[in-house]
């Protein structure tokens, strides 16, 4: 069975990683974000790619939500020291990989192509593919001016209340090597629960993919990132309730209008009644404390998406 | 008392750190070789600069040799495992050197100013001036083929023996700014113990440079780098052997013809008769065995010069 999945960083990656222990890693191809991609002291980072990698070859820090495991940050504190620009935070053993990227890139290979050898590099079993080797990017309009993402959400600490979202560049943007394919090829699409308007939006903006979505003829099963309402980490709800009037699962629907067969939300946000453009709901424990929250949340939406027996 | 310096690497940093317990660093100029400067891994490094700044700021590794001290290598060490360029050793603290020069290079800073500011934060107390802001590259032709200086050096182990050696860039390139003014300006000029055909060349190797020595009014003292005829380390004397016939004192004069007043040589290499082209030799101590026997040993180069009370 194939399973493509469209992600962002942290929660995508730790659902993709319960996902693995219910399918074959070798039949999965996650399709990631790379709108929030930035230079940054001339190093090429892909975080949502990179928090995808970590998470799923044990590289990841848990405890702090992002970056390595066993991190040290020498090379930042010596730029900071030297009054570079400090502001992303970049560990050491993470500026290897960008150093290898970033070289990779002006060597002229595509984002996608510089991927898979790191991927491969590290021993990661699924295939990780770039939504698009196109720049684009996303920016938000807020009170305080336009911002491309991670000054928002890093060097602004996600503060300021957004007023609407851009993807730039996507409007030329083609989807990158393999993941139409892997769209058609599929068994059952799903969308992680990642935040729909940073994280998922960007990957739709790209044309190519959003029509692969709405021709699909097998299930799409969307994972609500909210509980209770809530976003578990970062600003999902705050976006949803300006963007969206509400953070219902209606609300999250609402995102993935027309894209959408089965909604899987948290036992905490059950509707009243059913949810307008969604098939069906799946109702279950959707906090993912650990590995196994995570695998049995992957195997509800499996088997809301009647793909799973 | 003004004092210009040219130098390379470690043996030269060495030296010029003995000096500045003998004169006032404000007074002093440093004029560092950039031609084995390389770009690896996207990074712009400059290591005889570095070895400069490091030694006299306190921050370089003395057991090691070369590199910062209290250093980690997580960056190279995920570069390797992930099939990356990882043969030049850099390590973390050093990388956050690398990365704040590339980007002032990137912004259109020349070398000199991106080695001013880093200098400057890290409260270096001489001017240290890129001898050049022009590419000029050092390149050795061997019997196995034509190698650039860092190729050559370190992934090659200096096995190979020279031939010949080219300053690709040299003819183009015109002196780093207050180079000349420096050289101008001295009231003494030094040639440090460093190897004359690698680090000290290829400052001369810049016209402006060699006419500003040859038109000196002041005396230019040179120490050698050979103890009883050898390299303290590196490959200064199989150069000398194989490209000048000999590792005499006179033939590391040799190598700075029409430029030299005094010659400071350490007392295993006392020559029985005047060597050619040199007005004076002084006899002493070379051997840097630590901060001490560098000033001492700057201390009787500059009285050599008549320039020491």
């Amino acid at each position: 069975m194939n399973v493509a999945v469209l992600s962002g960083g942290v929660g995508g990656s730790r659902f993709v990683r319960g996902l693995l222990g219910v399918v074959d890693p070798a039949d999965v191809t996650i399709i990631g974000n790379v709108a929030d991609d930035l230079e940054v002291l001339g190093l090429h980072v892909s975080p949502d790619l990179d928090s995808m990698l970590y998470t799923l070859t044990g590289l990841a820090d848990e405890e702090r939500g992002w970056g390595r495991a066993d991190e040290t940050w020498n090379a930042l504190d010596t730029v900071a020291t030297l009054g570079g620009e400090s502001w992303f935070r970049l560990g050491d053993r993470d500026i290897g990989v960008h150093l290898v990227r970033t070289q990779l890139l002006r060597e002229g290979l595509p984002l996608s192509e510089a991927t898979e050898r790191i991927a491969h590099a590290l021993g990661l079993q699924p295939a990780l593919l770039p939504a698009t080797d196109d720049p684009v990017r996303t920016f938000l309009e807020t009170p305080a001016g336009t911002f491309p993402f991670q000054t928002w959400f890093v060097a602004r600490g996600h503060r300021d209340e957004v007023d609407a979202v851009h993807y730039a560049g996507s409007p030329e943007a083609t989807a990158g090597p393999g993941v139409i394919a892997a769209l058609e090829g599929a068994d059952v699409i799903m969308i992680a629960p990642s935040n729909p308007y940073v994280s998922i939006a960007p990957i739709l903006a790209v044309e190519e993919i959003r029509d692969a979505l709405v021709r699909r003829t097998v299930p799409c099963v969307a994972i609500s990132p909210l509980i209770d309402g809530r976003a578990v980490k970062g600003p999902a709800d705050r976006m949803l309730t300006r963007l969206a009037g509400g953070t219902s699962p209606a609300h999250v629907a609402a995102c993935y209008e027309g894209l959408l067969d089965v909604l899987v939300i948290d036992e905490s946000d059950a509707p009243s009644e059913p949810i307008r453009g969604v098939g069906r709901t799946i109702v279950t424990q959707t906090l993912m404390t650990d590995v196994a929250a995570a695998r049995r949340l992957a195997a509800a939406a499996l088997h809301g998406s009647g793909t799973l027996a």
